[in-house]
């Protein structure tokens, strides 16, 4: 899988690349139990610090998205489920706030919003039907 | 309206100032119409750089959501509507994906996370009806 790190964003770089793995494991690009780089390999391709990446990995491993193995390196986690606790529901909620206030402060109505939100889903749907 | 800034947080302070007006005026907390502090005076009152100001300013005055005022200063835009074109569709779009990646690979089905985002607004909803 390709990782493209945007040097200029207010994003910051382990950030970045959490989001990319977590929406490669989401459209298929990533399979469970697939094997990724050692964090000096990463590091070393993408020209980023090693704690950067340390730092995607563990919080990736926290969260159950990926399993660091002592033979194997680095795996996605095949066992992706169940990971859906109140923890994760609030920090849901919390990063859903900006974007809803923002859209309904620009007059979306909700109805609109969760069409939005139902096409995002469709499309991590059919791009992981392909990948597989 | 109380602003609350985390400078340990990793979402750059301008952006915390974005999203935390764009709430307030989602809320009900500022009004259409309302003044807000000069660049300098909420630079001064946060103790951070005028820059930061100005910049979270000038996004929100591009935006539409606040207007700057040769006499009355930096004000509400008074008009909050009509906002939604194709520019603010992309950034909501890409915005949602990384929060909608992770929830698929969670397992969370689009109508729980669709009920989530109802819950969302539907809490704006009732605090702009109370502060009104």
């Amino acid at each position: 899988m390709l990782l493209k790190l945007d040097f200029q964003s207010d994003t910051p770089i382990y950030l970045q690349l959490k989001t990319q793995i977590i929406e490669g494991i989401a459209t298929g690009k990533l399979s469970p139990g697939e094997s990724l780089p050692s964090v000096r390999q990463l590091a070393s391709d993408l020209g980023i610090n090693l704690h950067t990446v340390n730092k995607t990995y563990t919080l990736l491993k926290q969260d159950g998205f990926l399993i660091i193995h002592r033979q194997k390196g680095v795996v996605v986690n095949p066992d992706q489920n169940a990971m859906i606790h109140d923890e994760y529901l609030f920090e849901l909620h919390e990063s859903l706030k900006p974007l809803i206030a923002e859209a309904f402060c620009r007059g979306m109505k909700k109805e609109e919003f969760n069409k939005i939100c139902t096409e995002v889903f469709l499309e991590f749907e059919k791009s992981r039907g392909e990948n597989r």
